[in-house]
């Protein structure tokens, strides 16, 4: 849980002042219970009908109500005096009987003129400090989370010990909805979703495809530069692959039904670790080859239970920056250093910084844990060893956490603080001593000898697709030039610039910009209002005047209207932009 | 069948010259069927055990016998007298039963010694004219084909009336094998096959990578160049969605099993039409916008029988250069004619020229068959009517086909030639009135008024795997240097070179150039022998000289030793021969 503890007594205390309000307006409505959450609290009622206008005067009689709370008197009771007082209230009385066979004090608090049963852990002057509050929406939940019991409604909440404090945390979820990058995405026609096509099967439009191609090529040409073997594997393998790798008992859960061919079982790739072993093992390596890093744009496909699915954030087929390094135990430490180089190059050309927007956490295993982790006491603590060195050395932040590692060894996660300030795993580096022994992996030393490597699996940018979702909120839609979806539409002020119109957007496209025309007969006034709406970096006005002189009068997102200068010094300045992945629009 | 009616004739006599060898050679084997093929012919033996080593002798003793045969004298039998005659060959029997069955004539004809039971269509003067022949391999084959029979020795070979044609054949036969894309894919190591990953599945290495991707980035930006909207869309859906294209039914049997997903079937999606149909419905049009042209690099999935399976040609995923045209009747003209615009300009990138290599096939529908083809007399009539001006204006060569459409309208195919001379459909530009209804695609016409749309299915170059297999048979390995897996490779006479060599091996990589060093312990000569064998395109050759003067040594593909030049000369070569996408390597 988050906050003080202080702030969890306010708000659970904001739940008994809820359950209070809604006795007194909804007099036949039944409490039942009412924890804090992590961001404020919720109370479940049965018997309630509400909607989302009634929330204002359910606040009104709250406020009200609170002045004459003076503390929350503690009252302990018998198993049968509870039941006595909530005789007509089912669930309390389904609670009290828990308790009782549990052998637990029976507390009852009492505030006003409203009694809770309840553990207590309140504050000590609701109608003093209890004032910020807000309630928030209103959802089914069903009794004690079972789906088999009555679905009860819940009515959320939160609150803070000052003004400023719950004003920031409003306008901070505001501008959060404001940045969904579901919002976005819809209003700026990047993605969408049909429900024939299926759940968490997002289709990219033209417009939401560019800022992903752009992506994609910028990963592969880097990783190529870096030495990186960029290969294509297929989606699909038998299963005989994922038993061999060891994967299978470990994901069975999260992949798909297998598919029948002939008579062999297929399956949707869930990783392509295996794929890139049977790559490696076409051919024999000497030491001479080693580091061998094999990468892919790859698509993996794992299963997410549909009430999982998140726009882009939770799909069901993603696709990853993999890249599996087999390199010699003694060159760990370069290549994993190497993968924390080129991840916060990336993350710095979308203006990503560590500590700001991203940490480490070095995962480590829990040796006691045999089922969930490879046995072999030696090569975890070398393997946890060589990470924390690299991350010492790279002067990172970084936070280390027992029994989150893979199955076959540590890894370093990277931690993304989304624009709500949650933090997520967005990808890994792992450390793998396990797959080169089940796959004899191995090569030639200088000896003659054959060695087994170890396996370094890593992302540099993690799923593309929660990638976008990311940078989407991050940027409010107002993408860096070269990953703008559309990057420059041209305006005709009339007809009578159209031509010219028509002969700057060409020369554009031709240089391979993402441009529009808007040719409407629309006013001007209309043509920018659409333009800015549309987040477009640049809108080339182009009257008379500019026609004459080929000129084109600048307008800059977020900037404004510029002078007019000549189509090839705009040419000149946006192929910079462009060139440069600048994350301004000047230069 | 190719060739004349004299080729067939010699050849289906050669058929009898084998038949007569292996029975004087192996006086127990029992001679079968033995007929003329597109190439040559072959004859099927019961209880004969041969190797490649015997075929010479074989083919020793058909030349001893055939001085002996003046002609084919034809005996006519009854079914008895022909029963006595091959009374212990139980697979003549088989066939004289059924002759008399069919009340036809039996027929023997002899040369020779040699008796065999035939229908005839022999050379007049085997003697003079069966001459040129030559035995090719020895394969199994189940009796009359069926592998419920039991499997006999079948022995190919190949006749020509004259020595020439016999030596072209060879020779061509030499080279296609040589060419074969398997054999040039091994050698480069360009792509494997692994038995676990699964069968039909390539798996790319970063040398056939390279290719595929530079091909698909260079596809995808020419289209969107073109006015596409390339998308992604995923490769799994619901059955519902092929279901509601009407697709399932005539394409279930190359579907993959469905994969059940909570209570939902999906499949691995044989095709994109629907895909992108939902992509188009998912906002309202105007007949402003259309046509809409959405494109997509689509990852298919279609069965293959196991046997069917060869190299990059016939996979079991591939991925297509995919587009559909939502265009208004009226566009349908000029869309497929842009369409053929762009695949001409594709095929010419590659240096390949209709007529020479490829020509188009304009597939009708018939309309008699309503099982095939979806009933709309007026529709076929007019789709027909259009592909035929498009074709007819493009002054390209073609020829038409009854009964090769699809079964929502007709097409016009691409045929390519591959090395062999041989003929098949690389993809298609095909003309749908049928979908649009079934998805209930519309726009808003300049009335106001909602109308149906036509759809045009192109791809611009067909699936990638078989494009890259053809080019590596086209090209012999010998890429053009934009695609060649390895652009440059730096040979360092000397260690005493080798920083210098690496510093240039620095500098292209960072240019985006796909360069090697290699820094091993070899000779010069052996380094530039490998260097060939790997058809780089350019070998620079770095001794203590060019390291003093800043110049590199180049060594051209095909070409030899050139004079040393600046690096910076040799930048600016390969930088345009690049951007150029240049069949050659001089500028």
């Amino acid at each position: 849980m988050d906050g003080s503890d202080n702030l969890v007594k306010l708000r659970h205390s904001a739940s008994h002042l809820l359950a209070a309000a809604i006795k007194n307006l909804y007099p036949d409505s039944y409490p039942t219970i009412g924890p804090a959450t992590e961001n404020g609290f919720y109370y479940d009622f049965d018997n309630l009908t509400v909607s989302p206008e009634d929330l204002n005067k359910i606040e009104g009689e709250m406020s009200r109500i609170v002045k004459g709370w003076q503390g929350f008197e503690q009252l302990v009771v018998t198993p049968d005096q509870a039941r006595q007082m909530f005789s007509e209230n089912k669930y309390k009385l389904e609670l009290i009987e828990e308790l009782e066979k549990k052998g637990e004090t029976i507390t009852l608090y009492k505030s006003g003129e409203f009694t809770d049963l309840c553990k207590g852990g309140h504050i000590d002057n609701p109608a003093e400090v209890l004032k910020h509050f807000k309630l928030m929406s209103i959802a089914g939940a069903y009794w004690r989370g079972d789906e088999k019991n009555k679905m009860l409604t819940r009515i959320y909440g939160t609150a803070f010990e000052s003004k400023d404090e719950l004003d920031k945390y409003l306008s901070d979820l505001e501008l959060a909805k404001e940045r969904d990058h579901r919002k976005i995405g819809s209003e700026m026609g990047l993605f969408v979703f049909s429900e024939i096509v299926g759940k968490g099967l997002p289709l990219w439009t033209e417009k939401g495809a560019a800022i992903r191609r752009e992506i994609e090529r910028f990963i592969v040409d880097e990783e190529i530069k870096r030495g990186y073997l960029h290969v294509y594997t297929p989606d699909i393998a038998q299963v005989a692959l994922y038993e061999k790798s060891g994967h299978y008992p470990y994901y069975k859960d999260s992949m798909y039904a297998p598919i029948k061919i002939d008579d062999e079982q297929y399956m949707l790739r869930p990783m392509t670790c295996p794929h890139h072993f049977e790559l490696y093992l076409s051919k024999p390596h000497s030491y001479k080859e080693l580091p061998v890093r094999i990468a892919e744009l790859a698509k993996l496909y794992r299963y997410e239970q549909s009430g999982e699915l998140t726009g882009l954030i939770r799909v069901r087929s993603f696709c990853l920056a993999d890249a599996h390094i087999v390199a010699m135990i003694d060159q760990a430490e370069s290549e994993i250093s190497g993968a924390l180089d080129l991840i916060s190059y990336i993350a710095g050309i979308f203006g990503l910084k560590p500590g700001e927007h991203y940490r480490y956490r070095l995962s480590l295993g829990d040796r006691k844990d045999e089922g969930k982790y490879f046995k072999d006491d030696e090569s975890w603590e070398k393997a946890e060893n060589t990470l924390r060195t690299v991350l010492n050395n790279q002067h990172v932040p970084f936070f280390e956490a027992e029994g989150e590692a893979a199955f076959y060894g540590p890894k370093i996660d990277v931690q993304m603080k989304n624009v709500n300030g949650k933090e997520d795993t967005a990808f890994t580096v792992q450390y793998d001593f396990v797959m080169p022994s089940r796959f004899k992996l191995e090569y030639t030393d200088q000896d003659g000898s054959k060695k087994q490597p170890i396996v370094i699996h890593r992302s540099s940018v993690g799923a593309i697709e929660r990638v976008v979702a990311f940078l989407i909120e991050h940027f409010g839609g107002n993408f860096p030039f070269w990953i703008s979806p559309t990057q420059v539409k041209v305006l005709p002020v009339s007809d009578k610039t159209l031509s010219y119109a028509e002969d700057i957007y060409s020369n554009l496209k031709e240089l391979g910009f993402r441009v529009e025309l808007d040719s409407r007969q629309e006013t001007l006034g209309a043509k920018i209002r659409d333009g800015e709406k549309e987040k477009v970096p640049f809108l080339l006005i182009v009257g008379p005047k500019e026609a004459e002189s080929g000129m084109v009068s600048v307008r800059t997102r977020g900037v404004g209207n510029g002078p007019a200068i000549t189509l090839n010094d705009f040419i000149a300045l946006i192929s910079k932009l462009r060139a440069e992945k600048s994350l301004t629009l000047a230069i």
